[in-house]
């Protein structure tokens, strides 16, 4: 398995949040092969838990998938170098208006580790505070807020399909609801 | 949220498993934005369950991490028209070398809707016979097998970071062995 060797990076296209790249790779049998690769800077995405117990999620049209999505509050990093942990409180803040008091790391994940270098950190945010939101140009969201096993069901109907989504909302349920 | 209208879609790069899209769209305010579109054929991935309740799992090099992962085995439809319960046993053939006697549909999973239209069908396998590893030219694997309990650690623990795998495992844990 160390026997994988990148020959070439040869950069395709600079794209708005993603770069493409076409890999050469040597492979264990010696052979060659061309792999793509989308390069993206990494995001944070936000469990917020009010003090009623419910969490806030986001209902936004999502171009890929030409339909509407409710989704966790999250958002690219400004860059590279952003400390995870500002970006998401910053669009916690930006996507629903209200300020995270507490921020605890719940996971990481890779969205999809074939052909992207994507990573998403959760973060469980507790404590809101009443702030005011502010999204970006062409961000056109509604916030809507749901009890934890409601969001489970939907998970379960097939009514929730965005993965960071389904990680953050099963491991936060499973972490803080289930075993305490 | 119905105001959005896609003007245009150029395709920039034709890739070996994505392709990479330029979409300008029409946004609720009325401005013009371009949006990078990656567009995947989809995929099917496994919970793969012994007789003894252990899982399949598959270690493998991911060029875009440039190390080593652990998770379901899964690949890629041969075209969008393949049924995804075709590939899905399919996949589990080649990667493991074990048929599935029975296959039943767990979920769905849209791996990065921001961006990509990729889709994962997520099946669990019980009632395994042995048939034979059969790996792609450029694809070389490790099998391993954990009991659920574990891997649902190493998930918090960090040490399954791949969201389909994290989605699979998790919803299987949460609807199979709690429930149950």
């Amino acid at each position: 398995m160390e026997e994988y060797k990148r020959i070439k990076r040869e950069l395709v296209h600079h794209g708005v949040v993603v770069d493409f790249y076409k890999d050469t790779m040597k492979v264990p049998n010696g052979n060659e092969a061309v792999w793509d690769l989308v390069s993206h800077k990494g995001a944070a995405a936000v469990v917020a838990v009010r003090a009623d117990g419910s969490l806030f999620m986001v209902r936004q049209y999502r171009n890929p998938l030409e339909r509407i999505t409710l989704e966790l509050p999250a958002g690219g990093l400004n860059s590279r170098e952003e400390p995870p942990e500002v970006c998401a409180r910053r669009e916690l803040e930006e996507e629903t208006g209200y300020k995270a008091g507490k921020l605890e790391h719940l996971m990481d994940i890779f969205t999809t580790v074939a052909f992207c270098d994507e990573k998403i950190l959760i973060y469980v945010a507790t404590d809101l505070k009443p702030s005011k939101q502010n999204l970006d140009d062409d961000e056109f969201l509604d916030v809507l807020t749901y009890p934890i096993e409601t969001l489970i069901e939907m998970i379960y109907k097939g009514e929730i399909q965005d993965s960071k989504t389904i990680c953050g909302l099963m491991a936060y349920y499973q972490k803080y609801c289930i075993s305490k």
